[in-house]
């Protein structure tokens, strides 16, 4: 008998994979924990049942998580990642050789898991540049002040216990934990399924930041396979000191870096409706 | 009993879709067609099994098949639409209000099932400025002479009939066919899931047009959500007389035409790799 894995994004819609190979699952204190094989895919990783990363295109979502605020930002030392224990972001930001990294995941089962089954992701989290802590992302942040150049937010939905991630008072709190040439970046749903979602934080980020825009992914496994991402900064502008990057990167380039920006006008849509 | 679309992009992954409606059946003389309807895609229309559009985000296809190369023609008038049954593509061109279309759809059957459901798109086919063939577009192709400003191919994937219209014997009749300025814009597959197809295209489309240069799109209900479509030109670059229009559009705009161009490193390996 075939064994597929299905995640709907809509009451009626949703993503087929086949199973070639269960690997692991575990109930943690926060979320189940699944990891399967695919052929096409690779090793995937879900939480609840909602995939967080295949091998086939996580590249996509992580490289475009990180790069552009690292690149923007011309003096970046101090990154805090909120959340990503599967070790992906730090992965990249480490390719920024003056960073170091405080990486926060809540969930120290996830970091275990990926740590065995997603080394080419975790094995960046044993760099001696990265301080790992497993506790809760905004309490962390609220503790810090005038630290960080760049703040990566690299969160799953909004459900259960990540809704803090989204709100307003985390983002007072990420704000507060910056320099006062600091960059916030964060991953920000789906501009087809989750355009409230958008609105809520466009509306919530532009009430702190004096710059918050908006920009389009696309990553195959997530839901509508488009994704956005929103650069909130203090002082600089997200094309100001674009330039290309000394390393290997398999999407991002400095023309896409200037692309992403760009917006289809239903996108605009969402932050100029009432 | 819940009934679900499934359609496969690999052996092993695909999407699924709850059929709310099944709304239309028939076998044709070239392929089946399916009309149903999904409460959050709205009405969706397969050939042979595949989705060819939904009501919900064929806006995305058919504005970035044909605005760019119409924004970027200076003076065009006579335009030839290669497939596109279903209307949308003579839609969108017909917002350009000085052309003329003439339309070469293999399958009439495509067409009458089109104007009966989906009349948003299919309107169009009956515009004045719209002239309807129904036969083979290959064959239609190599009888003209100078004659179009632009040719937009709107072809199903290359399986069966549609074959024909990869082939660079095929891309020489549209060289023909096209005045000294002209441009052939067409569908160009995933850059995900059909990197050969993509590195045909480009290595037969390059011994016959001065330029070619592919541009992304993101199309959530197609396979991996991201499509490629192919600008090929005499004399015009992409980018050279790129300008606002004067009509409304849900995702074109000059930014985005600009964006569209830019290209991934993984996608520029198709193009560089032996």
């Amino acid at each position: 008998m075939e064994n597929w894995f299905t995640e709907l994004h809509t009451k009626d819609t949703g993503i087929s994979i086949k199973v070639a190979k269960p690997i692991y699952t575990k109930f943690s204190k926060y979320q189940r924990i699944d990891i399967f094989q695919n052929k096409t895919l690779g090793r995937i990783l879900t939480l609840d049942g909602l995939i967080q990363l295949t091998e086939s295109d996580e590249f996509i979502y992580h490289e475009m998580l990180v790069h552009p605020s690292l690149v923007v930002h011309p003096t970046c030392e101090e990154v805090l990642v909120v959340g990503g224990g599967d070790g992906g972001t730090a992965r990249e930001a480490l390719k920024h050789n003056q960073c170091r990294i405080d990486l926060v995941e809540i969930d120290e089962a996830v970091i275990k898991a990926c740590i065995k089954f997603f080394p080419t992701l975790s094995l960046s989290l044993s760099d001696e540049r990265v301080k790992l802590f497993t506790e809760d992302g905004t309490k962390f942040t609220k503790k810090k002040k005038s630290k960080y150049d760049v703040i990566i937010v690299d969160s799953t939905d909004p459900i259960g216990f990540a809704k803090e991630l989204f709100r307003a008072q985390f983002y007072k709190s990420c704000y507060s934990a910056l320099k006062e040439n600091g960059i916030l970046v964060a991953q920000s749903e789906s501009p087809i399924l989750h355009r409230g979602i958008m609105k809520g934080m466009y509306k919530n980020l532009s009430a702190i930041f004096p710059t918050v825009q908006f920009y389009l992914v696309p990553i195959p496994t997530y839901p509508s396979g488009l994704w956005s991402f929103v650069f909130c900064s203090k002082k600089y502008q997200p094309l100001e000191f674009a330039r290309e990057v000394n390393f290997t990167t398999k999407y991002y380039n400095l023309e896409i870096h200037k692309a992403s920006f760009a917006l289809p006008n239903f996108v605009k849509d969402i932050f100029n409706s009432d």
